[in-house]
């Protein structure tokens, strides 16, 4: 039996200002810090022996508070581009409640809840941002349907963490709520429908257990 | 150009208690937090492609705080055991003035100054240790000289810090008062007698400028 615990980052300051964030690089508040101790206080016990996260600095501050916590600070951790949340194109820092103003109500819950719908594109990311420094810019996402950030997450579970947990090596992601709600999509096989359903909340781990095959024997997923 | 910056780790609580601590596995005091995020202010505007470090959470700790406060959180980090503090064997945990009460001054000098010089071996290295827990209890290391840290250092630094150098990659490595030396005495050629007059602050950072191949134009390294 091996573990997979899924942790979505602490509470950021774009969440407490009800905001799209995406790939914006914003920090946690103090609720999503506590958020990130208690995360660690629900993993008393598990170890696990790599880290994932984004190259998002509120997944990475709340992997390394987890870490910390469970003085686990030495185990690897890789942060890639490809655990970022969903790019959330020019809906980025923009205010939920006026974006359902400006665009309507059913526009913002298809570009929120539909698999396929993408957002208003970004008309000029900054090479310059950290994060996206290590893009050649023709390649810089600059909007994502859930869809499209499933097709560039996936690939990394499949090669960098099914492939350390088919080797019975418990895996750690700290990463966001749409790249949480994809991998989960992913491993239960839930229709792109269905999907829609699926809530990822601030700073609580989402635990499976698979067997040695990666059949799901356990998770402790609520489901509505 | 490219640069290298090596910073010691922040005050340890070993540190305070001055007591050796090798690879014990112990955290910052408050005034180390504080030496961490002073490396970080004299760096203010130095980007860097990599960090390396120890697996010992004094440096990756303080590894974070000068990546959070740089906003360069995104930077990959590799921690390897290859990058940890001499291995001080038995004198790990026992303070340094009650060892010179034990042994004699000069044998102490010895162990701690003397290139060649292993002091008394570790009975029993726990495997569990998180640290330890990577290595097969016949190759773990027991005690070293700085020879013997030397010998593991620097074909970590060859192969993983020199060739992103040549690349014209700035680097930047968090790590201790002994791995810092041995680099150091590989990097500027010093030699077995000279290297004992040699001192790495915590929190102070060391930057080398180099040319493109990878001779030394410039460094901060106040020499005596």
């Amino acid at each position: 039996m091996v573990k997979l615990v899924m942790v979505r980052h602490g509470e950021s300051t774009a969440n407490a200002l009800n905001q799209y964030t995406g790939w914006n690089n914003v920090g946690l508040t103090t609720e999503g810090r506590v958020q990130a101790h208690y995360a660690a206080k629900q993993l008393q016990g598990f170890e696990f022996e790599h880290v994932h996260t984004s190259v998002l600095k509120r997944a990475i501050i709340t992997a390394y508070i987890i870490q910390d916590d469970l003085k686990l600070n030495y185990v690897p951790i890789t942060k890639t581009w490809r655990l970022n949340e969903r790019h959330y194109g020019a809906l980025r820092g923009q205010n939920k409640d006026e974006t359902r103003r400006e665009f309507g109500e059913q526009q913002v819950h298809l570009w929120r809840r539909s698999f396929y719908s993408v957002p208003p594109k970004l008309a000029h990311p900054d090479p310059n941002d950290g994060p996206y420094k290590y893009f050649e810019p023709r390649i810089m996402p600059v909007a994502e349907s859930l869809f499209g950030a499933y097709k560039r997450i996936v690939p990394y579970y499949v090669d960098h963490v099914a492939n350390r947990l088919l080797d019975g090596k418990n895996q750690l992601i700290v990463a966001h709520g749409s790249t949480i709600r994809a991998l989960i999509k992913y491993i239960e096989g839930i229709s792109d429908q269905d999907i829609d359903g699926v809530e990822v909340a601030n700073g609580m781990p989402l635990i499976y257990e698979f067997d040695d095959r990666l059949n799901i024997i356990s998770s402790n997923r609520q489901k509505k």
